[in-house]
């Protein structure tokens, strides 16, 4: 890690991180003791000389007088440079007001100068969606603080051939309104609640919630429900998703759609039993749909939990316990005939038939069920994954 | 909020979140307690005839033979469908694995059933994204899984003229590499940590900084710098964004890119003296880009803080103390003139030039500047801005 360090440390004294600038008791803030906490290197008389022989020209008022007083790593962009090595500049603005103050102007100024002195590519950022988020302002009005904030910035006079300016909602985001559903289910979920997050989780996993929550709403599909804000959504899944769903539809009505409906599921069990889900790490808990006629006979063979009794004798006299039995389990799921299945249950249940003849049945059907989807799957050609992903209308979508 | 708990109170108990599915002490999962816990509502026998006639066809095995077994609102879809307003469908899969077992095949097989009975749309969500994180996986080996296990979801039998599959990465993240960056950023930053987020904080927020870090390596630009990895960054900015690049100074080496350098401003001070940045709410604090003449001059005469003295004969005898002065601040940003700033500061400071001589001074300096810019505004059309914002090469960009 860097040196530097966080805010907690800072709050006694003066407080600068991106969404506070504090001095310590009114008075100014200290650059130097800044450089020291954050271990930035102080930008010294010469490095300004350097950049002058470099590039043949005076340096920048800003420069010349220390306003740019701090940097990381500049001299080593100077030594490449040198060498015929260029680079890329990046600057941005967090686009919260309609116009801009002198101090919004300064980083742009400087950044001119760059470009015109290095001749080098630059890309500017304008943050719609932080401001979105820390200023609680609608998505649509931080794009169009973006584009106006563009105006003053393009007014600095940056090269168009250069320089490439770009929105988070628009270039992040992309065409869809993804983002900023995304954006706009965050505010209300914090870091720990439904989720049980804690600070040490990273922020990516932290941040997760809403990319499964906004295929919720149909805003997030424009190709398809363009103008079917009404469209109400409902959600077949297994119920350990229930956190997602219970989070988004408790944001839907504050963004004016229906609450997302659920139809949910028990877990599937593993061979082993019904503790849980099956574990995708233990290959021997499931049967998969690559396994051959032999592995699922086998596998149902060894691994299946049987609610028979442990001898053939006590097996006729009690029955098996079919609360338990994972054979019988399998073939409520996978086997489609109700008087068949009642029968096997009745005689199972009863001992007249053995744990033997009911993992045979259950062998065959699920041998069926997966021989029938290998065949399926094997039909399908990149062409046909390229066409379901395709972002299309779907011509048929409600006859 | 609707009803529904955390994690950790259910962890004395059984476990059941999206990422973890644990009975109590090795038992069967109590679904009867689920539904109470997550507060969802069980799936009766009346519903599940009111299915049947409204679709005109036997319910699915997995509803008849009560698999799926709760509901939030599947009632209202119901009311809703049955005075012929549709409804669109949603379910996913995080794709981990290459191949899928009889588990992962339950939901699917009900969503073909609940599309061809009710004649609905059908989008399918891969998070590749969510895999990368938990399971540390890389992007492309999380793209390929998703396309593999869109085969054998297509192989259930989905209608194409209904069906929209997509994954994150490509849907979410659209076609530059920008989201895939954010993923792979995001590792090793701890909600607590740099930024000084608490578990208060919105989830959003939260996972804000890896978008403003993207932008520091080159692959975020496609269209700019393809095969460009190599490409070094300079980021001018002022230094209280010095945490987000902090942060990802220490991800480069790790994603095989160089560290984004630095050159880092101090912050252009408030009229009223240098305790932190220029406030965008309080507007007698700051000069903006749309003052007119006579505002410059009214707002540098009544709030620029003066160094000078409180009576003329004082000033005279002990001058100015340009430490704390705004007008001479100012002048230090914006007069470019380097010998006359010496010589304003000289007489100043030696109390022969007077506090509103140099204000005077000053407001000329900041409204030539201001008048420049927003001459050079007023030329900005909206065609000019899609030009800036269009995405597209830039053809002397190392010219």
């Amino acid at each position: 890690m860097e040196k530097g360090e966080d805010k907690h440390e800072e709050e006694q004294d003066q407080v600068v991180n991106p969404w506070e600038v504090t001095a310590k008791d009114g008075g100014k803030i200290d650059y130097d003791k800044l450089i020291d906490k954050f271990g930035c290197q102080r930008l010294e008389e010469p490095l300004v000389d350097r950049v002058q022989r470099l590039t043949g020209r005076p340096p920048h008022v800003f420069l010349r007088r220390g306003v740019f007083f701090a940097h990381r790593d500049f001299d080593e962009i100077l030594n490449a440079y040198e060498k015929g090595k260029k680079f890329y500049l990046y600057t941005g603005r967090g686009p919260s007001s309609e116009a801009l103050h002198l101090g919004h102007l300064v980083p742009f100024m400087f950044t001119k100068y760059l470009q015109d002195a290095f001749k080098v590519p630059l890309v500017i950022q304008l943050t719609d969606d932080e401001k979105c988020m820390w200023k609680n302002l609608s998505v649509e009005e931080c794009q169009r603080l973006a584009r106006e904030n563009a105006k003053d910035i393009i007014a600095c006079g940056f090269d168009i051939t250069k320089t490439f300016i770009f929105s988070d909602f628009d270039y992040v985001g992309g065409w869809n309104n993804y983002f900023g559903n995304y954006i706009n289910i965050s505010p209300g979920i914090q870091v720990v609640g439904i989720f049980g997050f804690s600070g040490e989780d990273h922020i990516g996993k932290v941040g997760f919630p809403p990319i499964q929550a906004a295929p919720s709403f149909p805003s997030s599909f424009p190709h398809l429900f363009s103008g079917k804000d009404d469209l109400r959504c409902l959600i077949p899944c297994a119920i350990d998703q229930d956190p997602y769903f219970r989070m988004t539809r408790d944001v839907a009505p504050r963004l004016g759609y229906h609450k997302p409906s659920l139809i949910e599921s028990s877990f599937f069990p593993a061979l082993q039993g019904e503790t849980g889900k099956m574990s995708a790490s233990d290959p021997n808990s499931a049967i998969y749909v690559t396994d051959s006629a032999k592995v699922i006979k086998n596998k149902i063979n060894k691994y299946a939990f049987s609610g028979g009794q442990d001898s053939v004798e006590k097996h006729r006299e009690l029955g098996a316990n079919l609360e338990v039995d994972i054979p019988v389990k399998y073939l409520s799921f996978f086997l489609e005939d109700d008087a068949e299945l009642e029968h096997i249950k009745t005689e199972y249940g009863a001992g007249r038939m053995l744990t033997g003849e009911v993992k045979k049945r259950l062998a065959d059907v699920l041998t069926e069920v997966v021989d029938r989807h290998r065949a399926a799957r094997a039909a399908v050609t990149e062409e046909m994954v390229d066409a379901f992903m395709a972002v299309r209308p779907l011509p048929n979508m409600f006859d």
